[in-house]
């Protein structure tokens, strides 16, 4: 197949496009390099050191001989050299990665939320007045999140995209539809996520392009088979207080002998997927391709579901790290429940990499490899919480590290 | 109180800042001119001859002694600016008509909808995230479409806005949420209010934003009190295929006489409201604001529903003229249901003008009065469809022309 991969600079992108070249695709990344200019706006970088999407390409060639061409191109802003490119390259399948996806940097200020507006509803919706434009019957495949849902669950298990609900009609009888689970996005980027649902259900509707949505959750890890190859092929690994998981962030705090700092009880759920299941979702969702006039198909594209005090007792138990708890200065629910169905890509033949049996690889390879290259500054430290919030830090009879009341 | 009403130029825009300023509110009208290059882009224009806004507002202050304050700013490209605006001005009410607003106009070409997409989503959301960033409380009160829910009624009544879902949790009980009424979005310019409504849900609650959102009907009728009081104050009156609604379209046939085009059985229902009336609704919206942390509020602005067979009949009726039944070259349905709840503004106390009594004015005042100045290029004509599709036109034994299957 001839892929365009948009976003394949980034963080799931770059992997994307080595595992679907070396499973004998056409690639083509098509990247604005936003990702990286943002890096540059906040003073931050990689904790692994990466290349030049140029170079990175010439690696993979020199490696095995296959092609990633690279286009240099900005899906929100420029319309006519997205629909040429289209129109001359005709792939078989597009893969949309390309939003600014950090909730934190999305909410940094006005600038930033409008940024954040701007580029991703026009970048998605670009892309798909593009499609129809040209007539192209690629399958679509977007990136979504889980987040969209929010966090305050009542309880019930998130469906894999729809709802059936029931109305009332006039004539006393009960009429169902069916319509998109409804959206409870906590951030701005969030919210273009729920705005991106709707467009992709219109264009469905309207001009029968077939769409495919993956709802995912959190990615973790860094490496998967194809990144392995090559030093120069290492992917991405963000830690700063923008771009970088609660995971990750725990991760650097414990190569840097930092104790891990755990806000509120911890008792928020998060769902999560490891980066190799992640781009073996995408080859799973490619595969399986709605036809003209379906209705979009969504996955939920996650693997497991972990409070963040069990992740923090986890990267602790593996590094002997400690773990500290502190306030909570956001707006959420001190604990919530996330149930998430997510039967569709296991009955697909997913086989999930589970954070228990995985992140030692991470512990090791990655966060100890590179903690040379820690910019400390970046790093949440418990002293400057306990100072401002005269706040200190107990341990429970077992060590573990209690929320003290000060 | 001081009021800024972006999109003050428009059709409904215009009427409202006059009968505004007429109860003695200071206004503020925000306007891009895009409604007139538009108009030059496709070669119309309004039947009635409308001044430039600059001159409207002379006029106004001169036959009044009130000020119409006129500011040309794009919300959709000049967010700085408008911040400015916002912060050093600090209205008490915000009324934001400042879309693109025609279905047909939003589907011409690729051009089209990215410009609606992008025109319309950047002016509702920079407008958002600058009454957040200037802390301003001022009420937003936004003028969205009946049109959002779609036309193939499932024979329910369409409610206020929200819908009570049931959701099956995990301990085997039920759990309720609310949620907006589900849309479907029947053109790209439909899209953009949903879209706007998801918007509006966000920064409500992240933000505190106090919202009115008005889902309005076709508003149908030219003059209010205000534009009565001066030639110069008449409002635009749109009969062309993309601006111009249905029932303006019927008038303008029976003013240079040719007879009435009902596409299909003309079974489709709209809801309709007059310019009058709609005008009031949004001074009994202004007079009710919500507070901070209440949910948007959202009214049903509409005051009757009429099958477009109906309205051609009627218009036939009060002019002479005959009724045409043609092919549908639409995707719709060919007949619904529409049943609309719109019993808040009636307890606000909106008494409404009826089709039936107000449309003759239309006829007199408008219509005829202003025949000269038709282009006849523009109008739909039962010879060219004859033509084109091999059809001709029967009559029943009333007389009343019916769809023929030749
Ligand atoms: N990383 C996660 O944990 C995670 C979780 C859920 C969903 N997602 C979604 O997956 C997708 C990819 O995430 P990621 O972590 O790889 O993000 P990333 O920021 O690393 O990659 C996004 C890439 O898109 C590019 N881009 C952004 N705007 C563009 C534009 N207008 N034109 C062209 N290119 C543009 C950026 O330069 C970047 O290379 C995003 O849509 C994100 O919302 C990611
Ligand atoms: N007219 C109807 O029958 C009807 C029915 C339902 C809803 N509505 C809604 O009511 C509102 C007003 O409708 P109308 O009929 O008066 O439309 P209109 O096109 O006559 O007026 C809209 C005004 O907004 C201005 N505008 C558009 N984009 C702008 C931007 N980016 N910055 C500044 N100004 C901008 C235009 O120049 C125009 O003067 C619209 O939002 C429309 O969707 C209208």
């Amino acid at each position: 197949m001839k892929i365009a991969i948009l976003g394949g600079d980034g963080f799931v992108g770059w992997p994307t496009a080595l595992h679907l070249s070396h499973l004998g695709h056409e690639i083509h990344i098509i990247d604005n390099l936003s990702r990286r200019w943002i890096d540059t706006e906040l003073g931050v970088q990689s904790l692994t050191p990466m290349d030049s999407i140029q170079e990175r390409c010439r690696v993979w060639h020199e490696l095995t001989g296959r092609r990633l061409n690279f286009h240099l191109l900005d899906l929100s802003s420029e319309y006519e050299r997205l629909k040429t490119w289209m129109g001359e390259n005709a792939p078989d399948a597009v893969i949309h990665f390309a939003e600014q996806r950090a909730a934190p940097y999305s909410m940094k200020s006005d600038r930033h939320k409008v940024y954040t507006v701007n580029n991703n509803i026009n970048a998605t919706h670009n892309l798909l007045a593009a499609l129809v434009e040209t007539g192209i019957d690629a399958h679509l495949v977007h990136l979504g999140t889980m987040g969209v849902y929010g966090y305050s669950s009542v309880g019930a298990a998130i469906p894999e995209g729809y709802l059936t609900v029931e109305l009332d009609k006039l004539d006393g009888g009960r009429a169902t539809q069916e319509i998109l689970y409804p959206t409870k996005p906590g951030s701005v980027y969030h919210m273009t996520k729920s705005l991106d649902q709707i467009l992709f259900q219109f264009y469905a509707q309207n001009d029968g392009l077939r769409i495919t949505d993956l709802h995912q959750g959190i990615v973790w890890g860094t490496h998967t088979d194809q990144t392995r190859r090559h030093d120069q092929l290492i992917n991405r690994f963000d830690y700063d207080g923008d771009y970088g998981t609660v995971l990750n962030r725990f991760l650097i705090q414990a190569a840097i002998g930092h104790p891990l700092t755990v806000h509120g009880t911890g008792g928020q759920t998060r769902a999560f997927i490891h980066i190799q299941d992640s781009v073996r979702c995408i080859e799973l969702a490619l595969a399986d391709a709605p036809k003209a006039r379906d209705r979009v198909r969504i996955f939920n594209q996650m693997t497991e579901t972990h409070r963040v005090r069990d992740l923090a007792e986890l990267v602790a138990m593996m590094t002997g790290a400690e773990v500290a708890y502190l306030p909570n200065p956001r707006k959420e629910a001190a604990e919530n429940d996330l149930v998430v169905r997510n039967e569709q890509f296991l009955e697909l033949g997913l086989d999930p990499i589970t954070l228990q049996e995985g992140l030692l690889d991470e512990v090791v390879d990655v966060a100890k490899k590179f903690a040379y290259r820690v910019d400390r500054s970046r790093v949440p430290a418990v002293s400057a919480w306990t100072k401002d919030l005269s706040q200190k830090v107990e341990h429970d009879p077992e060590g573990r590290a209690i929320r003290s009341v000060s």
